[in-house]
């Protein structure tokens, strides 16, 4: 099994952004962890970072092309682009998964990051375990 | 008569998303219909689609530079692109005609599907008639 | 094909109120250039005005027993009258045409102007083209 | 004891108005079964029905005038007629009764159908039993 | 000069209903104190009562037909009714002259009692007064 | 048949609460006129109050697991027990009875009264009668 | 009988401040014709005004030791002064009169112009009429 | 290591309620899976459920009293009850573990479901994943 | 004198929970101090704690049925529990005085802590003192 | 130690002014009440009321100057004057004390009152006692 | 060129005050290190500081009758003196030049101080400089 | 010094669009007004335009990893865009400089122009003096 783990902006600030908030491993690190953990599961990761609604939508179509599960951190997305959740819900409409992630716990920050657009159309959530959202998110889709 | 026909995010899986809201033609015969009834009467017609709030605005640049009629399916961005409303208000407060539509109609939808921030400065709106939204807006661009 | 046009609160004064919003075409000059289209089209036109919300209702009611298409310019009632709104659902839940339209573009007006109680219940909207948001849902129901 | 039977807009289509959320007995069977429920309480019914808002509320003035007891069914009126509440805030506040009934349960449906400006002026409410609605409503006021 | 004194839903049955808001004159008793006291000024005075939004909004259409001055006491229509808005709208901005009327103070009142729609498009407002309030309107069109 | 009665916080204070707004009957007196009322018709009636919301919840599960009708004046927790919402949505969602009733008219009292969580998961509702709301869920039970 | 007529913030600007709103006397010119037209009357004026929401306050608590009928331009003080509110409370709960007056319509004018905090304490309200919002406000106090 | 898994209100009614949305399996297979998995990573699992927000509370006060790590599902009480939300706040804000778990996928539900008062206070919240929303809690737990 | 002290959920933890908002004293030093400072005034405490809203309930109305004072800190009910405010309503409508204490002052901390579904039938309310806001409440019952 | 017990806008109407809200003791009356109560506590009281805010601030700012403790009646000045809260904030922020207090228990009048923009900046509130709402006040201090 | 540099309540406290928000320098050190950048572009400043609505409101007077540009630091009355907007507008509206600055960036505060009343009315706004605030309106005002 | 001056979507039609709004100076012109009032400082200056929110991103982060100060003119972007603020929050949490500035003045346009999601983390604001809004903060840029 192939999955796409897709970050959306300012990830790539990672450990370098707000070390109280969002921990001090940088993206890479991420990078490395997840995909060590995918697969010692069988499954192969493409992960990727973009600033770019237009190019996480274009991520997301194709992994709706090519029927990839998907683990998604949209990051400040989530809270206004449509157009994302358009994408997202074409994906799982048509049977697919993706699994939102996020870093820290939204609930726990301002009142503006309490608003998701993506959820309502995401297979799941899990938000608030660091690296490790990322992790029960690829354990998750290995279990079937 | 040269028009562009603008196409915004998710709607280069016409056909293939959700068709039970959308339809099952795809953006190809979307275009070779419009651009059909364009020719018969007399129109040229670019038709263009987009993932990306940037090129979209470009386009919309490009018509209020050359003066040209738009047709726009701002999809997802209808509710959200202050950016794009600002291009098209650009456009339409110089004279130039805009008008906005949508293949399904968005008030039978989902709450948040009922907030547009195109509409105000568009020259007018056409929503619930699938294909026909197009034709509609360009046979109106052809009465003059 | 018979077809009702039917026109709400205040288009009596078409011409006469507020020019600069509503044009200065009167309604019988409406009258005669949507049927000399619509016949043209082949298509038959009962076309009416009134002030009364139960007037507009039995004219739904009409088109319904019937099985007409209708033309409805609910005019203010848009704003508020969720009688003429299940009277509209009664007539398009049994698979009835019905397409609201408007003279004026409401988006770009007052605040209240914004909230449409029947657009939801509506095969489809045209708005802002004034005349021309008839003829366009004439031609669009002639396209059948 | 005489009492009036009034229901507002779009009942004259009962039974023929989506079946699956008001049932396909027709308004004259409602009719019909109340005044003959009504009869063998020793109560006489007038049953009518209206889509005019002024109608509805000359006769709720008649009820008032000769303290009649008044079972109704507001319809589409529920959600915004004020003047239909202020006619029978008339009557209640008087000390006549008035029962508000629904035949289907407004709050299992559409957001804007639970807000009543009816119930705060009526003397109790009764909905979601379909024709039975009426009939409690009979049966309390034969209660005394 | 002639005006129009307009009543909406409910006053007929002033003096019979809630006096100790409406205090316990009835509506004959109005029409004739204001007609007694327009002629005074040189006024002639065309009273009028109706429950009905459609008869209104024809009588404010006659108004703006003949350019009368109105007194109007829009009742419970004053919070929702856009249809007499517009016709309102019509005939003030035609430049002439609509002064609203309440018997009570609004204000004092229930919460819903507070949003007039009409006062908008209105010369002025003139409320709290009871019979007074329509003297006042008498004087002040008298006064030019 | 056996139904259950079931009374929210605060009704063991009947009579003695209130009684401006709730009467003079204590809850003894309702327990004996609706089982005697409910004899009459041939129904055993099993007539229970609890100030807690868990027991509450617990026989809602016992009419669930039995198929028993339910009236239920859910009082204070009508405005807020989600809990309590769910447990009689899995009532009614597997084609069991539970008329909503309350002893006053709830929208002609305080803001808060006029939001029930449990309206839109109840068969049917019944406010305003005292006493004889029961009786009137009781006989509509009856009914079948 | 004697009154007070008092004036809140800004109206010392009357004539010179945004004439297209407010008009082009000034205030001295409103006192005299207050003036001049209550002699008439037999009433004799005291006029102040004032930028101060203190001394407005002990205006009002002069005309309540003292049981003055008073007409009041709260201005700007009218969308949020509750001090102001609770002087009119305690001079209108204690039987004595106070008459809200605006000099134009506030609305017709910006969002924030249409709540007024004094309304619901007052006698009564007239707006829209220039000066003569005040003249009607004195003949009024004169009707007695 | 020693966890409480702990269920809130109607999840003893799992796999006979709703199915479509919870799914057929019953509580005791919940915790037979559970209990299994965490056995199989060292934790001794404590298995509640509990209609009572009471009860609930304590052993949230169980776990911060002996240094527990739990696993919540609130189920109804997520969205009301502040009670339960303080008991979390001092059991996580003391250093404790305590991880949100839902079924399904609340924001894909009704309106009232996308809130939740206990998220703010959980360290994280997984849901969408029905019984393995459970099991990714216990092994993100196991992961220390 | 003999009155009620009753303490809402998860103050049982004072002193352990979060002691930079609640101090470090515990519940029993709280007790022991207060029915010291009662015993002083000759006033007999009943100091009582509980988790239940079920069980506070019940003291409420032990407290209406034995016409005894009631110093309550409802905590987190404080927000939410409309059952607790109805056995409070009844308690105070029928003479009996209940002092609503806080701990902290809950105006200085989260959103939600600001709204009080007690407060509007308490006698009084005292806040933000710590002990000393059960001290103050006792001592002005002791007054009388 | 000396404080200041400070009293906002229409305070000097005490005893006058609605008693059936505010009891009929004068102002005068509260300040002897007041300062015998201090005396005996070993305190020095200065007891001063004012109309104006610019006032009232300056006497906070004199209290911050010279670290007295403050009880303030801010009346109406407490639902919208951020300019005597910041004055609060500096006071109580600097490590001084400023309890606010209430007459009457403002929760249970007017929807408006339930807005307090300085019980966020005090150090503690109480309400709904009368004078004696002074006098725990004053007794709170005393006790350290 | 004379411009005034007027300064709203509780800045007197300036250095005094929070100076984690406001800093520690005093009003007198602004005024000097404003004046002498003044005067070195050919300025002269008047600068004065109240904690009265009233005073502030006749300064702004003082500068429109004058025609003096204004730099305003409104502090607490940003957020709720219509009084003081008026008299803003007032400036404004006749082609005279406000520049509304902040010490520190209100955006970044609570929530309450990021609703301006003034800055619709203003010139221009400068936020978040600390006394440079100042001195950028005043370099703004040389420029011309 | 090095700094970024950075332009937002539309921006490059400055000039071109809406003169009454934003001038009839072209971003060109910007561009070398600015730069040569920086040069003068000693401030060298990158100015850019893009209508790409990931571009902008892009830069906002070239400016985090190089410490380089930044002025932002964020456009429509403003009011919406989440990515944007928290690569914004980025920037001026590690303690860089971000000015947010804006031509027109956006409290004095339409409702939506009044919701800045970036002004909470830039460190200041400057709006509403067209070009000039731009050398000022290049000027306090300088000041250091």
């Amino acid at each position: 099994m192939k999955i796409l783990v897709l970050n959306g902006p300012n990830l790539n600030l990672l450990g370098a952004r707000e070390p109280e908030v969002y921990g001090d491993m940088d993206l890479q690190a991420f990078d490395k962890a997840i995909t060590s953990r995918a697969n010692e599961l069988g499954i192969e990761v493409d992960f990727r970072q973009t600033n770019s609604e237009d190019e996480l939508i274009g991520w997301i179509h194709e992994a709706f092309t090519n029927k990839l599960a998907v683990v998604l951190n949209p990051a400040a997305f989530t809270h206004y682009s449509y157009a994302l959740r358009d994408a997202c819900a074409a994906h799982t409409s048509a049977g697919n998964k993706l699994i939102e992630v996020h870093i820290s716990n939204p609930h726990a920050r301002e009142e503006f990051r309490q608003t998701s657009v993506i959820s309502a159309v995401a297979t799941g959530v899990i938000a608030g375990f660091g690296l490790d959202s990322y992790l029960l998110a690829i354990e998750q889709l290995a279990r079937g």
